[in-house]
């Protein structure tokens, strides 16, 4: 698995983002990729960067949809070959 | 209250880094500031931005006294002037 | 176009990237689309969201075929609506 | 030397950023620190990491003053203690 977070900041809209969070977490939901929501991005595992990366894509068309003019997406990705991680396993690291 | 995320990366360590993040983990734990850990990053909240880089250096300290040799940190921070906001409050807005 | 930046942090290799950094510019250059490098990270442009991610993963593999065993990379894109932008322009408005 | 890279987001304040990344561009020439604006972040070099996230708060207190409501901060610090960086040295390692 690899694992990613991102979070995306939509420029022009006022100072609130939580209905296009929402919308984003739609998208999380629909891809039936596991995600976890954090208070300043959400993780997502994946078994390939190429789904990670057409989730995101599929959360900026929907802000698009949403009539947003400008989004900033930051995505940190942890690509890793030596042994198997996810969410979970990453998770358990840190918290043990 | 300022909330912010971030993430270190020890270059030239191995590929695990669980020992590094534990000892993040002490720093923040010992900094009395509130934080949550995720998968990906630390989220940790301040009453300053000075407050939290403040913290970030410590962290940097720690794991230089620990031998790393090279620390790739990233930090984003939200700052917001309109609301008062904080780890739990950003968390409600996206799980609402 | 669509305007990114992103860099990648390979670990376990030593505290020295630069003979990643230098397959990764072969990458792009291969790629056939603009960049630009910087001291702490790669500008790229393109049409879409899919040739940015696309680029990013060749990137990835390209690590991986040197057999790096964990690689952390970071992502910013700006996609922009309402305006058409290029690394050129975004130069010259903060240059200006 | 320790090399960062920022960029800041405004929200709230339409989608075009430029009065504010002139107003951050000013905020560095008067700290006297080396930097070098890019297409989507500023790097700038220090000699401390204390002095980098002092010029990146005042930076953060200047786009208050200018009445922006949330900010959003991105910052990588690469923070290297076995060799000897700059934004030169960066530059050259993957220009050559």
């Amino acid at each position: 698995m690899i694992v990613a977070e991102f979070s995306m900041v939509p420029m022009g809209e006022g100072t609130s983002s939580s209905k296009y969070v929402r919308k984003v977490h739609k998208v999380l939901k629909d891809s039936g990729l596991k995600f976890v929501l954090g208070p300043m991005s959400t993780s997502v595992e994946a078994g390939s960067l190429d789904e990670i990366f057409s989730v995101i894509e599929k959360a900026n068309q929907a802000l698009v949809q949403m009539n947003v003019k400008r989004i900033i997406t930051s995505v940190k990705v942890d690509y890793r070959l030596d042994k198997e991680i996810s969410i979970d396993s990453k998770l358990n690291a840190v918290m043990e």
